[in-house]
């Protein structure tokens, strides 16, 4: 077949994926405000004061503040939320301690609550975890010290020394523990729907760049389709991966910038950002006019058999690692063991990456409306990667489902990805 | 005067720019390999087995391994110094703990070394924590475990946890105290060479735009200049704010994008990095052809004053909370007191703000290799903000001199920034 020059073909245009989330709604209000109350309610059943975290994906949960509403700095700006007991009812009430200069900033952040915002100052040239100490008294209306304060696990290190150190050595200063984790990672049905749109779309945005790829393109031509793709998808926050041919088999990827040959496969993974929900995504497929070796394609399908063994191992109650097992029996039976050199996969939302992880060695136990990504991977160096890649969630019956159910999830074969 | 439209205007040429640091030179290896020196003797004087950083600032002062080089994720990246004595003399040895399937691209880190690093792997199934708690004892030669590790204070929590769980409790594992936070902040000949470059060329890049600036201007349009003005430089991670009259009064900015007025100071602070270290620098100036109200003069001068005021009151040994007062007490005494509503400065260096501070409340010592920003301001929402900025440092004789020093220093007034 005549190569096409380039200059020849048309523009792509992914104006179709445009539409696919104008349905997914962000989180409203009163989600939030839900989550503070069970966050308080989790805080009061722990013994506990206080939870307090940075701006990120915590604070972005709890009250709509990343760190790219506030950019972190040396000054502290603190999320604090503490449980506050009404008529035997337990409510979240929530403060955010702000250097007095920037209050005026501060007050402005798009902060839910249903009750009253407290902006506890520091000035210049005081010590802003005292202050944050005598704030969470004052929300409990306690002039006690408080007892337990829970602190993000990503909060930075001198943000728990100058609170340890403020709130003295009586009071137990500490990393959120798995109670408080989990409200995070268990994801309710609304944001469920995100991050089914923001996964189909992705999938659809790589079955679309596919159809523009041809023998001769070079992978970074490639990576510039797909951020397209996203992007006219109406992601954010975009991640790309495109390797070809042997370049894949680095799981994070080389420095070439390979032209497509017959004999490669096409590994895209990719990813993007709804509503603060993430996706991620990889497909490893040929192209209608390539010609892969044998080998490679029988890979294609083991890894395939492995991503199917791992779903059907994950459900309520199953503890991590078996997921991660299921995969990797699957992988050393055929005598490929030593080339799925990373763990099955990671937890998705908020964060691309974030707890619980599918991996050996953890304990974890999956439960309802946790979610994961489910990717094995055959990696064979100057060879072959191969890596297939969708997330599920649990569903409230307990089993697992493919995010990208709604467009077909797992791919079907190298040519129908 | 007539107002010429924007059309006609020549496309601003900052091309001169960019020879002024074509001799500053990149920090050497040697200097790396004294840096991991110092550290391993400080760490030994402390009684500590091993310094953890992830990277970042830290990590790259002692191994030239920033967060740009590696970027963080959940899977922790750690660089380990411990110190090694041999007939007597204390050297650093470097070790990098990577995931195992990460350890590829690891080993191609440019880190600078004397001896050879030794990369210790953590396979996805296994605690990473472990690993490095290990591979401190067996760079020591040593079986037992460590006694005290230090750990970067930028560290994130869930490390900092990890390592000490992994650790046990006998090993008392903390952030780096002052003797070693000292060592990254007195800076070296070799450093100050390159402080001053960055801060005289953006000196050169403010008063190269205020020459295209003219009454009508926008804010953002300014912003484009200074921006390509720190381009055409040779600076990266650049960081600019343009504020003109009363929008200047909010020290971090606000969101309108005025048109400059007659009566309106042009305040620009802005900062850029070159071979890693940064400048900041601020200057508040009007036009040929402003009419500042005489307030407003009366209050630059005050704030002048009060910047002149500072640098004469650091030395080798002063207090940082004193020169802060220096500053507030000049302002005070005009009745602007409740107007100067931050801190006087930061320290500078591979972080834009690093400690030491000069702010009240803080007892740290000024000391030879200290660099400051020494920058005042009166700001009255609503109507004017003034605000100077220049850097210094503290010379081997002890006194300060500015980083801006080679092209002028401190503004010469409101029309010679």
């Amino acid at each position: 077949m005549l190569e096409i020059p380039r200059s020849t073909r048309q523009a792509a245009d992914f104006s179709a994926l445009a539409t696919h989330c104008s349905n997914a709604r962000p989180i409203p209000i009163s989600s939030f405000i839900e989550r503070q109350n069970r966050l308080a309610q989790t805080l009061h059943s722990l013994g506990a004061s206080a939870y307090i975290a940075e701006p990120g994906a915590n604070a972005a949960y709890y009250a709509n503040l990343s760190s790219t509403t506030w950019h972190l700095s040396e000054r502290p700006l603190l999320l604090l939320i503490t449980p506050s007991e009404e008529s035997g009812v337990i409510t979240g009430k929530v403060a955010i301690l702000t250097p007095s200069f920037e209050a005026t900033r501060a007050r402005l952040l798009p902060i839910p609550s249903n009750s009253e915002i407290a902006y506890p100052e520091w000035p210049e040239d005081a010590n802003p975890y005292k202050i944050a100490v005598s704030a969470i008294s004052s929300l409990q209306g306690s002039k006690d010290a408080p007892r337990k304060i829970f602190i993000d696990g990503a909060a930075r290190n001198f943000i728990v020394d100058g609170l340890q150190e403020a709130a003295g050595q009586r009071v137990h200063v500490a990393s959120a523990p798995v109670e408080i984790k989990r409200l995070r990672e268990r994801k309710t049905e609304e944001e469920l729907e995100i991050m089914k749109c923001v996964n189909e779309v992705t999938l659809l945005a790589i079955r679309a760049v596919r159809k523009q790829l041809y023998i001769g393109i070079k992978e970074s031509e490639a990576k510039t389709l797909i951020r397209s793709a996203l992007e006219a998808a109406g992601l954010i926050s975009l991640d790309s991966i495109v390797l070809f041919g042997p370049d894949a088999a680095l799981p994070h990827g080389s420095g070439t910038d390979r032209e497509l040959q017959k004999k490669d496969y096409v590994l895209i993974d990719c990813g993007g950002e709804l509503h603060g929900y993430h996706s991620d995504v990889t497909r490893t497929f040929a192209l209608e006019d390539s010609d892969i070796p044998q080998g490679h394609l029988d890979i294609w399908g083991l890894v395939f058999d492995a991503q199917s063994a791992a779903i059907a191992a994950a459900y309520n109650g199953t503890v991590t690692a078996d997921v991660d097992k299921a995969a990797r029996l699957t992988i050393e039976l055929e005598g490929f063991g030593q080339h799925f050199t990373h763990r099955l996969g990671h937890g998705i939302g908020l964060e691309v990456h974030e707890s619980p992880y599918l991996r050996g060695g953890s304990d974890d136990i999956i439960l309802t409306g946790h979610a994961f990504s489910d990717e094995p991977g055959v990696y064979i160096e100057g060879q072959v990667g191969v890596r297939l890649e969708d997330c599920f969630y649990i569903d409230q019956d307990g089993s697992a489902v493919f995010l990208t159910a709604g467009v077909g999830g797992q791919a079907g074969s190298p040519w129908e990805p």
